[in-house]
């Protein structure tokens, strides 16, 4: 899986000619780093102003943010392997009406999942950016920088993941999902 | 080293209250992925045209981002390690005025470094900024996303760097050094 490779091995292999790890997956791995340092300053011994109401935000903010970063993180491999399911599905036979059949609808099924897995990082991505307000609210100043980097990691991820949504809706053929995402995706914008 | 945990350790690394790694190491990988996903592009079989000269102009943007990622993953660790030198230089002794002078200065050298290193990296973002526009205008178009994603990477890391170069340089007292920084930072905002 790519989260257990080293960060230099996971680097070099975004860095090869092959498809995959692409923008999809580095789009997935930098909300989790965003989600993991609103964590981190959730959790700081300090907060804004130590009142008690003020720890349990944070304590609450940490708990939605671990649930968030971990989505976001296996996003990171399905990501990958929706794409790499898109092109073996591209590959399927098509020498008789029946293979043509079938691979037609595998290609779809795959761009289904290609799209889906995307669109689930935009949603996570915005609801970490909602916590990211609570943790600004109240986190320690001083780790003010952290959450900047933070909220600009979380919105490139939440641009980046959108990008891969559009490219991969614009294969498939079913009406009704197509509105439907590009309906989810206008929503979600505006929570931005 | 961080670049040898694997991603899945780095991100709890992030994510734990421990002040480092934080923001600025997490703005470095930002671009380092950003700046493999351009080399990933620049390398693909096919370009826009496919003509010669288009090839060379992507083998030397893919040469020129190698140099760029290379250093960009030298500050993941590097942004961490000048932290680590502020906190310890904070905790050096302050009973004698021998000591209080020492302290001073390990603590302004320790900020200069902090200061620098994210300085670096926001430079490092531009400069591979500089090459997306070449990888978009001749790569091939079908990978438009992942130029798209890295675009977004980039401008992160060196948004996420930049803040951390402004909260170190509020603690260093040196005004010519402070000047040139500012100065530094602006005219690589123009860039943009």
């Amino acid at each position: 899986m790519l989260v257990d490779k080293t960060v230099r091995d996971l680097l070099t292999a975004f860095s090869s000619s092959d498809p995959t790890p692409g923008g999809g997956s580095a789009s997935a791995l930098a909300s989790s780093i965003g989600a993991s340092l609103l964590m981190m300053v959730a959790g700081l011994p300090k907060t804004r102003t130590n009142a008690d109401e003020e720890r349990a935000a944070l304590e609450k903010a940490a708990l939605v943010l671990n649930g968030l970063r971990r989505e976001l993180t296996d996003a990171i491999d399905a990501d990958t392997a929706a794409y790499d399911q898109v092109v073996a599905a591209f590959k399927l036979p098509k020498a008789t009406p029946q293979e043509q059949e079938a691979r037609k609808a595998a290609i779809q099924r795959a761009l289904r999942t290609a799209t889906d897995v995307p669109l689930g990082v935009v949603r996570l991505s915005m609801q970490a950016l909602a916590q990211a307000a609570i943790v600004a609210a109240h986190g320690n100043p001083s780790a003010a920088s952290d959450v900047g980097v933070a909220k600009a990691l979380l919105a490139a991820g939440a641009d980046g993941a959108r990008m891969n949504v559009e490219i991969n809706l614009d294969g498939v053929k079913d009406d009704a999902y197509r509105e439907a995402v590009r309906a989810e995706l206008s929503a979600l914008a505006g929570v931005a």
